[in-house]
Formats: C-alpha cells, structure tokens, sequence
C-alpha cells in the first residue's frame, strides 16, 4: 500500500468510528495530502466503498499521472454536481465536510444540492491534527527544504553589499532557493533593516539596508511541496549594547523553548517556556505573538505554539520556535529554528549559527 | 475622499439598500480594497457610524501606517471576540457577513458568538462584482504589471540557450520580473515544453527544453498588489505542419474573442466567439476550459469568461482572452493577453507579439 493508501485507510476508519458514511475533502491540501494530486480544482469523496477523486477537464492528464484513488473522475460539469451524483448513488446519509476550510456559500450550494434527506457535519480538525505528526518520508522532504533554506542564507549573505536595497537582498535570497531546486519561497520573505523590522511581518522595501543597525530576515523554502521557516539576525556594521542585550535575552528565549520541546510537553508550556525568559529580562511586553508553529504541507499547520494551544506535542511534529522582540522607532529582534519534535525531545533541524553576525 | 474612502462609501449605501445593520468583511483581499491594509489577520466591520479595522499586535505599526479606516483596533484577544464586542456595542440586529470567502465553521463560531438575536446574512458577490470594475488607479497599477511581465519575458527569452532546464527558465523569468519591481510572479509560472504542454496547469520540470517543439510560457507579474496575466508560444528549431495550423486556429480564436470584448456584451458570447472558431476549425473539443477571467488584486477575479456566464461586460473591466487546445502525448497552445474594456471596446495591453517565436 502506498503512503497515501494508508493515510486514507487511516481516514476511513476515523469515518467509520464517527459513523459518517463518507466525506467531502474539498481543500486542495487535503486532497493532496490523501491523494498526492496537486491539480488546483478538486474534490474528493472518502468512503467505504474507496475514494473517488474529481477534476475538470484541465487535469485529465495530470490525475492520470499523479493521482492515487481508488476511482478517478473527470467531471465535465461542476464537481459539485458530479459528487452529489455519487453521493446518491452510494446511498449515503451522513457525510462530513472540511468546515474548516469549506466556504458558507459553498457549503450551503452542497446542502442545497444534495436535499433534506441527507445530512452535513463538520468534520473538525481531525486531518489537520494527524497532518502534525509527520511520516518518515515528510521529515526527509522539511530536512531538503531546511537544507536549501540555508544555503541560500549563506550564498545571498555572501553577496551582501553596502548600499544593497531590502527587497534586492530579499530577490537574492528566493533566487538561491528556487536555484538549489526549490519550488518557491515557503512564504513572502522579509528582509527588514533598522526600525522597519518592529513590523514582525515586514514587506522588504526598495530602500538601501543600514549600516549599523539589524538587519532580519526571515525566510522558508518549499521542496516537494513541504515547508521550512528560518528567522535569522545580522548586523552591516557593529551592534549598539541595546541591540546586543536584547539579541542575548532572545537567543535565551528561544533556546529555552528548544529545551522545553519534548513529547507529552503542551504547546503552550513551550510558549510559556520562552515567555518567562522575555519577562524576567523585563521584555515580556515586547513579545507579540506566539512562539511558533507546526508547519509542512502548508506554512502555518497545528499546533500553534501560543498561550492557549493545550494540545501535547508528539515525536514526529516539525514546529518553529521563533520568539522575538519589537520595538517601535527602533527595530525588531527574531531568532527561529525548524525543529523536529524526537522521542527523546528534539532535534534542531536548521543549522545555520545563531551568532548575531557581523555583515 | 480617499479611494478608499470612496468604495467605502459605496458598499456602505449597497448595505443600506440591502437593509442590513452592518457588515463583516474577512478576506484579505476584500479589506485590502476596503481600507488599503495588506495585514494577513484583520476583520473589518462596517456599518453607517463608518468602518472598525481589527488586527492583533503583530500589526500595530502598520495598520497605523497603511490603513485607511474611521477607527483601528488592535486587539490583545481573537478578533472575533474583539469585533462581536463593537457589533453588540453598536446593536445590530443583522449583520451582513463574506459567505463567498468565511469558512463554515468560522461562520459558526461568528454565529454562536453573537448569540441568536443577532441575525447573520451572506452578502453574495456584490463587492466582486464591483471591484471587477477597475478605477484610473488600478487600471495604471495593472498596466505596470503587463509592463514588468513582457520586459521581464523578452530578457529572459534572451537568454534562452539550448539544453536550458524549463525550471531554468521559470526561474530566469520569475527573477527578471523581480527586478524590475514585481512583489512576486502573480502564478506559478508555467514553463511547458512539447507533450508536457498537454497539461494546461503544468509545473515547470527540471528537464530541458525540448528542441523543435512547441514551447508554452504563462506568466504573470503582481505589482503594487495588481495582477496581470500572458501566456506566449515559442520554439526552440522549426515548426512542423501540425503545430503551424493549430498554432493558427488558436491565434484566430483569441483574435476573434477580442473582436467580440465590448461593453454589454456577455461574458459568454466572448466565450462562443473563440468556441466557434475552433469548432469550425474542428478543435473545440480540444479547447477544455474557459476562455478567460478577470484578473486585479487577485489573478482570478470575476467576470469568468465561460460558456454559462451571463454577466456583461462593462467598461473598466479587465480580463485574460487565452483560449488553446491541448492533444495529449503532442502538446498544447494557449494564446493569452490581458485586455481591458473600453467605452469602444477594448484595449489589448499585453504588447507582445503574438508571432509563434522561433528561438
């Protein structure tokens, strides 16, 4: 059996126990995630009897080639018509659907479509908590997409030049990754100088990098259709004592956090964990999100590592531990890793220093 | 007024008219036009005491910066808490919310929060519908993008050498539109070379560039948060027969949905007038999806330019004309320009030749 074959016995049997007779998967991360098909416009119907994966006309060749499902169809109407057909046709009664993901408008067209007699549940977030715990073969796609992540800190860093513009530095740093066979940056890469990095979402701009001042970047490659997140500090010049004072209580922050990263911990426990470091260096206020994220697939998966996140990590989640400071006028501080939740605790997977480097 | 204020002021009186209390708008992109904030978390609320822009902490800086709204909330808490706090504030009774765009079960959790007295409606897409309608300042922003995306494909082709991997060359193009001041290629860029080409979504493969075959290029740039979209046929050595007249029958195609791209005209008819020239050309059934789309601060945006849709065509509008055939095992056409609609007509502004480019 196929790792996507598994996955959908697992998701099945998940069905099975909530007596749903089937499931509408209609994100297309999902869809890829049990399918391995990756065609923009898709849905995909679980049941008993096998799954049956829909597409229009454009991706006749690319379900063919790429897709895993028991049956395979090329619907030449609405795919939501073709999967009402073989709902009824599978004398189904309850279905569930991604409410997570699933529009209103949507979700109320398939309700219409498919009458009284048969009724909707929202499937909660069952799929997205399994996708947290990654397989062997997903830690070897994040560990590639660390891997050139990395490199291409190094090789754009390498090319660092006086004068060099925030958004010049940010192309130099996708062209490296897309180089070393990444599909695209994971994410908007910020490269943001001086007070411009109190924005933790910072857009790079067409403005010549200081000297003198911090400079972030902040930066994820996506490989075979998986995530990195990287958040690394440097300095065109030499650091003032504020900035080495703060860099040092939030390298301890996250490294706090990296030491309380094990299964059975709480997300929020790692949170927690950073936190306290902030609030005894007094910083606590200046800490204004959460300490990180799961992430694969997609840049943003559960668990979140926030205050409020209960959920236990387990071996085989990747999450980021990125706390960092903000100061507005002033600039911001942000150090983040990739790391692999063990079943001894953890592993870092980025190895790129965590120096504050002097350009 | 600002523009910003403007749309504003229009979808506050389409509210009124629509006797609702307020309205909760969700989607990045729809807040975006709304206020001119590019935050990735934010809720607007409108309603006649003017607009409430919610983010969290992370945007504290910039939404002081960038957005344009009567008030701007920061909220330590969710947004949804923060938001249900002022609707109740402001007692609304019913309350217009993005069925098109929230989630279902967001639209729950909204829902419970509110509590029952509070009635929630979804607005449909009258806002899509009015942001398909560019003003003078979108219309210049898309123009810079039509710019960037056809400089940005002639010095890439330029560069174009035999062997050239087709990621070699998405890459060369991505990075060229990158320097000239493109936030980012507005698709993933499609780099299809002989039978691949057969996919009409096709990822670009790390293998070379086949010689005397058809070459497939569809690119486009987003600029100042604007969209444009082209998509261009060359070859590498010489044209047989086949790809000769086929190559003619799409160009036909695209040339007569360009005659029939008028105000009042429906979007459909522009659809059957690039049909019915390939059907002559007994292609049709090899033409398998639509014939365009609206493309602005998204690149799919309403009007769709397909076979069921009865919208017409206004001036302002802005829209692909890209019909093509695709013969599995061969290969594939597509010709594409962006267009806009015009008080006469339209206007082509995609400048590149439309000649099969021999490289």
């Amino acid at each position: 059996m196929t790792e996507f074959g598994e996955r959908r016995r697992w998701f099945q049997e998940a069905l099975d126990g909530a007596e749903l007779d089937g499931a509408l998967i209609s994100s297309p991360v999902n869809v890829r995630y049990l399918t391995g098909f990756t065609g923009s416009n898709s849905l995909l119907l679980m049941s008993s009897a096998g799954a049956e994966l829909f597409t229009d006309p454009r991706y006749t060749v690319q379900i063919e080639q790429e897709a895993d499902a028991e049956k395979k169809t090329v619907a030449t109407g609405t795919l939501l018509k073709a999967v009402c057909t073989s709902v009824r046709r599978r004398r189904m009664r309850t279905v569930g659907f991604e409410g997570l993901h699933l529009t209103y408008d949507s979700y109320a067209r398939l309700s219409a479509a498919l009458g009284e007699k048969i009724n909707l549940k929202s499937l909660g977030r069952e799929l997205e908590e399994r996708r947290a715990v990654k397989s062997e073969s997903e830690v070897g796609a994040i560990r590639q997409a660390v891997k050139i992540n990395s490199e291409a800190y190094e090789k754009a860093l390498k090319r660092f030049k006086a004068g060099m513009l925030e958004s010049e530095l940010a192309l130099e740093l996708d062209y490296q990754m897309r180089r070393m066979g990444a599909e695209c940056p994971a994410f908007d890469t910020i490269v943001a100088s001086g007070a411009h990095a109190a924005l933790p979402h910072a857009h790079p701009r067409a403005v010549p990098i200081e000297t003198n001042a911090l400079l972030l970047v902040d930066m994820g490659a996506q490989a075979n259709g998986y995530a990195s997140d990287m958040t690394r500090m440097a300095l065109p010049g030499k650091p003032s004592r504020r900035a080495v004072k703060l860099y040092r209580a939030v390298l301890e922050a996250q490294q706090e956090a990296i030491r309380a990263t094990r299964p059975g911990a709480t997300a929020a426990s790692v949170d927690q964990a950073a936190r306290r470091v902030l609030k005894s260096a007094g910083l606590d206020s200046l800490f204004i999100h959460s300490t990180g994220h799961g992430l694969g697939l997609e840049i943003h998966e559960h668990p979140r590592i926030g205050k409020t996140e209960k959920s236990a990590l387990q071996a085989g989640m990747v999450i980021t531990i990125e706390p960092g400071v903000y100061v507005e006028g002033w600039g911001g501080i942000r150090i983040e890793d990739t790391v692999l939740v063990t079943a001894g605790g953890c592993e870092v997977l980025t190895p790129t220093g965590k120096e504050l480097r002097v350009l």
